[in-house]
This record gives structure tokens, C-alpha cells and sequence, in this order.
């Protein structure tokens, strides 16, 4: 328990910087197919396909694609590289959706694609991201890579339409909040570590604990990026605290306090969330901090992270598994120093 | 010639109602099929699926399938509804994006998918839409229905984003609209008849030829559907006469006529199409019946609908090949009446 909940951290300082040199040929590799990518869509739109096409995200899934069929040899397996960009690019397709909804201006630094071009641009470029992605995906032998993709593709979209459906709710129970965060986020985490796995050839035990590694840290993901919109220095993070009250979209730690506040109280937060109200988000971001449920989150996070170590532990000998036990440590430092 | 161009009316009176009561059985086995998808979606949001998997369309493209890969025995071939209802989805899909960026309140009598829920789930349930298509052809034992679909949805898209970016563009040649139509209409005409000839295992000669009269036949019937916003019957084909002037969508008509009129008309009409001075749409209307730009269209469906019965003439003795010519002939028969 003491080794898998709580990593040395002597041991991790070491580590994780030697994985990410490891990784470094591996995302490398990726690049460049993904720039070779925009030759394949037709000439007229090969300018919006390269805007889309950005290679300064943070490679999450394509890492997770890599650790989890990492291979004793540390060569750049050809098909990894290729289910990366797959994967990579149903994100970037969401993404690319994702803004429009949001009405976002800026991600990454630069005009989102709906604001560079249009919406109307923005809704048909990333449907043909989407195409593109699928369409690299039958160059596997079989269909499991392109059914698998798919599958996950419509749970991520379902994910996001409870979520844009529950927006203003002031009602929504943890579980439910739990089953958007599963679809839309740790389904592409999990389908990620899955076919990594499946596509090294490892054992099938493997693989399904490989994705439910994934599905465990995906969750644990999501709920450490929505906590960091209420939680954490404002200028480290480079976002404005507490967007989520303004916009009415309740996370765990508004969960958590609207189901121990007192009955006035939690009353004002439901009418914040629903719009009634103005959102006095100095408030709320004080009355989180007072009724510890910062430590509550964190202990969840925590408590996830485990849960996708645990699926993998029986695996630690080999060296994928004990890559992607490394890794996690990455998202549990961050926690920890939020 | 004689008889691949004009053909016999006696002949069609009586072969396309009994080709219809033909296709019926396959229909309604689509029909159940399209309706059992449904639970295959998250249940959260079967109620937004199903409303999209309208049954009541014109149902085109899974005719040509049928036809194009039709059997001596008339019987169902369950592979040939499966492909249907991949690209029956895919073409709900664009239908629910379409409506988004068309700001369309109506389709076949009820609120478009973005009116009845919002444009964020429309945009979303669009992508759930298309995944699905997606997994459905990755049940083929083979990669190529997946591989075909992807690319040819790629293509669509690409055709709806240069339609968008040309929208209000006065001088389009009349080689970048029919590359337009081409990429947004004939690609999915053409891949249904290429993969229904396919899937019935007919010979490579067929199923190039079928395909061949696939995009043929999508690129008449296209320039058919631009045409019927400009001339026939206002209160016959139930929509307003002329809103591709007021939007300023420069289609085959209104590029023939900006090519023919007289410099300072020419100057009003390309002024027209970029928004700078309001339409006068009857004036226009009337225009293109002086100038004769009607008939020139029309023969343009015609050669077009010619190119296609002359890719599967060599064909003509195989039953699907005849079906295919005599299906012809209802768009044929609808241009006519016009």
C-alpha cells in the first residue's frame, strides 16, 4: 500500500525526467506524422487542416499511447506512432468543437479555429478531422482499432452533451457529475492505455488493466483540471479563477459544498448556479477554502490515482506497467502542490 | 445513344412504380434497422438520437445502394442495409450540422435538431451521429466500407467548408462550383453505388463503373436541387423561390447568367451576390428566363445524367445495372417536369 499510494519522492525526481527523455523520440515521431497528415486532406483546406493541426498541446493521450505499449527496446514503434495520431487527432476534432461552444477566443496562445475562421468552418473542420482520424485508423489490419475509436468517439461526444444539457442545474448529484467526467474525458484516456497495449501484443490481462489505469487516471484528471478553476495560484495557472460559478457549470468541490452548506446558503449557490443570482465569486472561492473542501478533492484525486495503479500493480514487473505507475506521479505531484 | 439518352416513356411509366415496389422491402428492413440503433447510444441521450434518425427522408443514397448492389433474387441482403444505414447516418449527420450554419428552423416539417435542443448539442449529437456510422462499418469483416466512409465523409466536409467560404464570393468559375458539388454531394452518390455494387461481390469493372454513375448522378441531381431554387413552381416545390440570390450563393444559373450579361447588369449582379446592394430577386428571376439560361441547365443535368448511364452501359445486361439506368430516369423525369 505504503509504495503504491505514496511514491518516494527521491525516487520520482529521478524518474519522471529520465521517462520524458525516453518519451522524447516517441512524441517526436508523432510530429512529423501528424504533419504529413495535412498533405492527405484536399489542397483547398490543407491551410485550416495545418491551423488545427497544432503540435504544442500537451501530448497526453499520445503519451499515455506510448507508456502503456512500451516495449524493452525503446524503439519508436511504427503503429503506436500512428494510434497516437488517431487519438490526438479525435482531441484536437473536440477541441476544435469544443470552442465553439464555449465561445472561446484564445487556446494555446492562439485565436481558437472558430474565432480565426468561423463557426460554420469550425463545425465542418473538425467533422473532417474527425474523418481523417477514422480513416488513418482502418490503415490497422483489423477493424479493433477503428471500432474501438468510434466507440469511444460517440461516448466522449455523449459526455459532452449531458454536460452542455446540465449547465445551469444546480441539482446535479455526484454520480452524475462522475458519469459525464468518465464519458467525455476518461473514456479517450482509457481507450488510450487499451490499444497501446493491444497494439504492442502484450497479454490481454494486461491490456484491460492497461485501460483501466487509464480510465482511473482520466478521471482523476478531469477532476484535478476542474478543481484548478477554483483552487491555486491565478497567475500560475494563467486562467481566471472561478469561471465555473460565473457559468453555472457545478463540479465536485461545488457538489460537495452545496450538499453541506446551510440551508440559506446553499440556497444562494443553487440561485448562482442556475443565473438567478449574480455570481459573488470571491465568496464562494472563500467559503470552499473555509470548509476544507480543497482537502476533500485532493483526497479524491488521490483516491482515483490508486485506483488506476492498483489495476495495473499485479503488472509492475513489466515495463510498460511500471512506466505508467511512474507517470501517474506526474498528476499526483501536481495535486500536491496546488 | 438514342436509347441511353431519351429513353422510352411507355417504358418508364411502367418500370419505375414496379422498381419502387421493389425496393420497399429493403427500405422497411432499413427502417428497423436505423430504429434498433437507437439503443445502441448512451440512454442519456437516446430521446436526441432518436428524434435525428428521422425515417420520413427521401432515403436516396440507400436506394442506390440497393439497386446498384442488387441480386437475381430480390432478396434482402442484410450487409447492404447495414451499408445503407452507415450512410443514411452519415448524411443525417451533415443534415444536424448543416442546419446549424444554414440557421434553419424547419426539416421535413419539424424544428431542426439545433432548434429543438440547441446549436451545442447539435453540433455534438452530429459527431455521436457520425461515430456511430463509423462503428456500424467497422462490423464489416473488412476494413475497406470503414476506410471508403472516412475518406468520402472527409470530402463532404471539405466541399460544405468551400461552399461556406465561397458564400457572397461574386466571381467563382464555374469549375470551382461543380468541384464543390462534386466534394459535398457526388462523393456520397458515388461511394454508395461503388460499395453496394461491392458488397454484393459483383466484378471490379462493375463496381468502378457503379461508382462512376454514382458521382455522375449526384453531380445532375445537385445542379437539379440549386436549380429548383431559382425556377418551377414556388408553390409546388413548397420553399421560396430565390434565397440562394438574397444569401448570395453563386450556383450554376447565376454563373452562367453573371457570364453573359452586359457589364453594368454583370456589375449589379456580382454586387447582388456580395451583399452590397439588396436583392431584387424577381428582377433576376425574370432575367435568367430571357437570357434562356434555364434550357442550359437543364441540358447540363441531361449530359450529366448521360455520363452516367453511359459509365454502366457496358453493364446493362446485369440486373443492377438496369435498375441503376432506370432509376435514372426519375431525375430525368423531375428535370423534364420542371
Amino acid at each position: 500500500m505504503q509504495d503504491a499510494t505514496q511514491p518516494q519522492t527521491a525516487e520520482t525526481a529521478k524518474q519522471l525526467p529520465e521517462l520524458f527523455a525516453l518519451l522524447q523520440p516517441h512524441l517526436q515521431a508523432l510530429d512529423e506524422f501528424m504533419l504529413r497528415q495535412i498533405a492527405e486532406f484536399e489542397p483547398e483546406i490543407r491551410e485550416q487542416a495545418a491551423y488545427s493541426i497544432d503540435t504544442e498541446g500537451k501530448r497526453i493521450r499520445p503519451s499515455l499511447i506510448f507508456f502503456s505499449g512500451w516495449q524493452k527496446s525503446d524503439e519508436v514503434n511504427p503503429d503506436l506512432v500512428r494510434l497516437a495520431a488517431v487519438v490526438e487527432t479525435v482531441h484536437l476534432a473536440t477541441l476544435v468543437h469544443d470552442d465553439i461552444m464555449d465561445e472561446a477566443d484564445i487556446r494555446r496562445n492562439r485565436a481558437t479555429v472558430a474565432r480565426k475562421y468561423s463557426n460554420a468552418t469550425a463545425v465542418l473542420l473538425g467533422d473532417a478531422l474527425f474523418s481523417h482520424a477514422v480513416y488513418l485508423a482502418t490503415r490497422f489490419p483489423t477493424n479493433e482499432v477503428c471500432r474501438n475509436i468510434a466507440e469511444s468517439t460517440r461516448k466522449v461526444c455523449t459526455g459532452e452533451i449531458l454536460q452542455t444539457m446540465q449547465r445551469g442545474d444546480p441539482d446535479i448529484s455526484m454520480e452524475t457529475y462522475l458519469r459525464v467526467i468518465d464519458l467525455k474525458t476518461a473514456e479517450l484516456f482509457r481507450v488510450a492505455c487499451f490499444l497501446g497495449a493491444r497494439l504492442a501484443g502484450f497479454s490481454s490481462e494486461y491490456v484491460q488493466a492497461s485501460g483501466a489505469f487509464g480510465r482511473h487516471l482520466g478521471i482523476a484528471y478531469q477532476i484535478y483540471d476542474d478543481m484548478t478553476d477554483l483552487f491555486g495560484a491565478q497567475e500560475k495557472i494563467g486562467k481566471t479563477l472561478g469561471t465555473d460559478i460565473a457559468t453555472g457549470k457545478p463540479t465536485m468541490p461545488l457538489i460537495l459544498m452545496r450538499d453541506r452548506l446551510p440551508a440559506k446558503e446553499a440556497q444562494a449557490l443553487r440561485e448562482t448556479i442556475n443565473g438567478t443570482i449574480e455570481a459573488d465569486v470571491p465568496y464562494w472561492l472563500d467559503r470552499l477554502r473555509e470548509m476544507g473542501i480543497f482537502e476533500e478533492v485532493r483526497q479524491a484525486i488521490f483516491d482515483e490515482i490508486e485506483k488506476a495503479r492498483s489495476a495495473i500493480a499485479p503488472h509492475r514487473s513489466a515495463t510498460a506497467a511500471s512506466y505508467l505507475q511512474t507517470i501517474s506521479e506526474l498528476l499526483w505531484n501536481q495535486v500536491k502542490a496546488l
